[in-house]
Parts: C-alpha cells; sequence; structure tokens
C-alpha cells in the first residue's frame, strides 16, 4: 500500500471541500432526478431527490475517488502508472481517469471475472493482470506488478484519499436541491462512499444513514457489535457490496452514521425494477439498495421530517443476464 | 373528431415557437445526453446528441402534443373533458396532462392491452373503455363516449395541435447542444414528432431525417411511391410505430424530411442496448430505431459532417417482459 495519504487525520468537511475543487472540473457533475410517484407513500412530506452517479463517468461515483488519488500523485510517480485490483467499478473509474490523463493502469482481477468487465476495462486502456479467485493470489499479483512497474496502488476504499474523493457527490448534491435535506443516505460496501459522504455532511444538519444487503451486512454487524467485522459473507444480488468495511471506513462510520439499514435481496430487487421504471434509469442492484433501505419499515419508523437525498451509485449491469425481477 | 384546430395552414417554424412559448412552463425540458464511445465510429467528426424525451412527463415526448392540445380548449370544452384512443404512450400523456390540469380523461383501449399500459393510464386518473382490438369498434366506443360526455378527441399524431406540440421537443434541443446541428433524426411512426421536427427546423439548415423499422414502413414506401399508404405492417418490435402516417403528418414529411432510413429490428435491439450500456437510459424500442438509423449503412454513406441530434422518444417498456438481447 504506497497510495500517498498527504492529508491529515481526522479528517473533516473542508477535506473533502478542498477535494472537490480539484476534481470537479474532472468529474461530471451528475444531475438530480425526482419522481412523485416513487415520493408518495415513503413518509408524509419526504421529497425524494436522486444522485445520479450511474451517470458519472466510468458509470459509477468511484471516479470521483480514483481522479483524486491521481491528483495527489507526483510527476514521477504519474510516469510510472498506477493499479489496483478490483473486478469491479473501481477498476473502470482508475482505467479510465488514468487514460484521461496519459498514464499507465494495470488492474488485477480474477481470472473467472465476467467478460463484459474485462471488456470494460480492457477499453479503458488498462492492462490486465489475472489472477486465481482468492486474496492471497490476489495481494501476491498485485504485489509483482508493482516490483515490475513501480506503479502506485490506488486502493478502491480503504484510504484517505478515496474516502474525500467519493465525499464530493453530497457536496454537489446537497448544493443542486432547492431545499434544506433532513437525511441523506447511501449503499455501503468498503465504505467509501458512506464515510465520505458523512465527512461533507458534518456540521450541516444532514442526518446520515447507509445501505446494506442482509447478505453482506458486516458494517451493520460490526456497528452492533461495536468492532469492525473483518469477514463478509458474498450472498447477495448487490456485486458491488460484497466486501468487508474498510479498516479507515469503519471508525468514520461508527462516529458519523446514525444507522445503517439492512434489506433483503427481494427488496433489492424490487427498489430497482421500480428505479428502471419510474426514473427510466439503469441502475445496479447496490444503487437500489439504498432506495429499499428508505422503503423499509426501519427507516419508516424513524419518522424523518423532510426532503430525503439517495446516492445512486451506479449503472453497470450485465445487460447480456436475465433481469432479476422477470421470472424465467 | 372535434379537436379544435385554430392554426392556419400552412404551418411554419413560427409555429412550433409558438406552441413553445405555451407549452415549455408545462412539460419538462429534459437533458441532452452524449457518449464519446458511441460517438466514435458513426462517421468522422459526428458528435452524437440524444434529447432524453424518455425523461419527459409520462416517459415520453407526446406530452408536449397532448399539454398544448390542452392548451386550446375553451374553458367549456376543458370542463367536458378530453377522450382518446390509444394503448400506448399517447393515452398516459393526455391523462396525465388532464390529470395536472384537473380535468377529465376518458381513454378507449382495446381489450388485449397489456396490464401495465392499462396500469400506467389509470395511475393517473383517466376512466377507460376497453374494446375489442379492431379499427371499427374503436371508432365506435370512442363515437360513443363523445356522445356521452360530450369530451374533446385529442388525436394521438394526426393532428395540427399535436404536430406543432411534438416539434418543440427539437427546437430545446437546438437550444442545449453547444454546436450547431447538421442533422437531426427522429422515429416515426404516425409522424407527429417527425413532422413537428421538420417544421421546427424549417430554414435552421439543420437537415431532417426519419427512422422507420421494416417492419412498419409505410412512411418510407410512401415516400418512394410518391403517395401515402393507408396500410401499415405491424411486424416490429418497436411498439410505439405500429401506426400508418397520418394524412397531415405525410405531406410534411415529404416536403420537409430529406429521408426516412428503414432499418431492421435486429439493428433495433442492438441499438437499444448500447443505448441501455452506454447511456445508463431505459428507452423503449422505438427510441432506438432512431440510433439504430445513424448506425446504418444508407446514413453514413451521407457523409454528413458536423454533430448530429437523435430524438430519444420514450422510455416505457414493459419491464415485465425478458430485455430482448436476451437469449433465452
Amino acid at each position: 500500500m504506497n497510495a500517498r495519504q498527504p492529508e491529515q487525520l481526522p479528517l473533516t468537511r473542508s477535506s473533502v471541500l478542498a477535494a472537490h475543487d480539484v476534481i470537479k472540473s474532472r468529474a461530471h457533475r451528475t444531475p438530480i432526478f425526482t419522481s412523485s410517484s416513487l415520493s408518495a407513500g415513503i413518509t408524509a412530506g419526504n421529497n425524494l431527490y436522486f444522485k445520479a452517479e450511474n451517470l458519472q463517468k466510468g458509470g459509477a461515483f468511484k471516479f470521483r475517488g480514483a481522479s483524486f488519488n491521481l491528483s495527489r500523485l507526483s510527476h514521477e510517480e504519474l510516469q510510472r502508472g498506477v493499479c489496483t485490483h478490483s473486478s469491479g467499478n473501481h477498476a473502470g473509474a482508475l482505467a479510465l481517469a488514468a487514460k484521461e490523463r496519459g498514464i499507465k493502469c494495470f488492474v488485477v482481477m480474477p481470472s473467472n471475472s465476467s467478460q463484459v468487465k474485462i471488456d470494460a476495462v480492457r477499453s479503458y486502456g488498462a492492462e490486465i493482470m489475472f489472477c486465481e479467485p482468492n486474496a492471497p493470489a490476489r495481494a501476491a499479483t498485485l504485489a509483482m506488478v508493482q516490483a515490475r512497474t513501480g506503479a502506485t496502488f490506488i486502493p478502491p476504499y480503504d484510504a484517505i484519499n478515496t474516502i474525500l474523493g467519493q465525499g464530493t457527490a453530497f457536496l454537489e448534491l446537497s448544493e443542486q436541491v432547492p431545499e434544506k435535506l433532513a437525511a441523506v443516505i447511501t449503499p455501503v460496501g468498503g465504505g467509501g462512499l458512506l464515510a465520505g459522504t458523512a465527512l461533507a455532511a458534518e456540521g450541516t444538519g444532514v442526518r446520515v444513514f447507509g445501505a446494506e444487503p442482509a447478505g453482506a451486512d458486516d458494517c451493520a454487524r460490526g456497528l452492533e457489535e461495536g468492532k469492525r467485522r473483518e469477514d463478509v459473507d458474498a450472498n447477495t444480488i448487490a456485486d458491488g457490496l460484497r466486501t468487508p468495511v474498510g479498516v479507515l471506513n469503519f471508525p468514520i462510520i461508527q462516529e458519523k452514521v446514525e444507522r445503517v439499514i439492512v434489506v433483503s435481496d427481494e427488496e433489492v430487487i424490487e427498489a430497482m425494477r421500480l428505479l428502471w421504471e419510474r426514473l427510466k434509469l439503469v441502475v445496479e442492484p447496490s444503487s437500489a439498495t439504498a432506495f429499499a433501505a428508505v422503503r423499509n419499515p426501519a427507516f419508516r419508523e424513524l419518522g424523518i421530517k423532510g426532503p430525503i437525498g439517495i446516492i445512486l451509485s451506479g449503472g453497470n449491469v450485465d445487460m447480456s443476464k436475465p433481469l432479476p425481477w422477470v421470472v424465467l
């Protein structure tokens, strides 16, 4: 892990504001979507505002963290390129951010990655190294890549600059919404987006929530037990959330996030269908997790009054597969 | 057909500009989408600009024509309400526009309409009358509704105010695009959108094209033969385009549209998948027809230089069905 971490702990909202100044010329300021039919029936008076990060470059919020990480590298580091391990949105985002800067990018992917994800990373010009689909093989392959190339490792979530970059989505959301948000909710996998959002919301009075699928609810369990869990089941359709929450991310979430709402895959699929049908947006299951949480009784019982922001984290869906709600 | 037609023929670009002044406070100014990967490889230098009318109220451009029609009704006519026959986007658009004005709406639908379409029209508060799925039964039922209620018939495409309303999408598109369009293309079913676009583009130097599926290519055939065809096959996945081009629409298209490009259903499905994957937008097959046409050799051979506007007409897809490109 040789990513530079020039920011000092503790991180603050100011750190996220500074990150936004750096990346705003590189990332899309994604639009906000509303739907009276989706807002109706949540709780009285809760207008919902969806931040469409599925329309971000690379199809997910991950481009923000990747961009901010690259902005902190020296000229020499940029010359040697960057590397990461991921089979998902972070790999695509880093590859695209590297391509836009004209630097090299190396991605370690498990050999059983889907062709559509391999194609996406390759289309952004990254060099792919395949490894056996397990953690030791991944670490060994990444170490080999670093030794050979001198590339800087850009972590997908467990890094200060990644967290700060992801938090910038909330800053835009709160500027774009015409009224004061009462709450914001994001999905939580590794916790980059949720921790960044919690930092960005600090002192604003906006209550911050996370949403996690029951099949990968290590963050919610960790919060209950008062201790980060190092393991995670990965038994959920929300493929972007099948990671344990990060070492840096967990204490930020523990301190600043009011609650992580756990939802079933059935709720995720139903929420995903509603988003596709009503917003006409292609969002991936991870994104639908946040909307599913807002529809869940555990959230409704909080009785939050006022507008709610929901970050739709990404839209990278394998279109060669049947829609999850279509019974075959 | 008792819809008032206060506009004088011949229609001009000014008529569309006047219609836009009337409806712009009621309809969404839908956003423009771009994609470097979709633009790449069309023809050298053709930036593509997609006007996302799938994000229009009711999920399709049809809300524009419905709104403009309602704006031309007298207080007495509004009191009696409006009616139409449609199993598609026009019915939903009219029902929603009527609901927003607090007036009654009656919709004649074939008894074999899909449940999802029935539910959509009903959710906007319209009263539905079912009829046998054939033209005489439809006309008889509509006449009965009009006799009973005094409601004004708002035609789906073959009416001046409908054409003028639909043309307003192009006015916004040309304002929103940061460079001068070389061409614009829209799908053609009844021809409301295409005729309206051709009127709106008149004198601007923007070349106007239509796109039609081979299984319902009555407009392209009519143009070849120099005479409107009254019949149409309806053998295409593009369910919004299974209507013959209108009596009022055809001569406008004949005079002002450079060419209608015909594409196969295979091309439509491929284009639809690309739009879902790259733009992250849910668009219906009819919308994809226009993008398919731009990718077709017949269009490429025209050698158009400069930016091309594509109107994505709607996003009302029956999500209970498998995606058309997923082989089961």
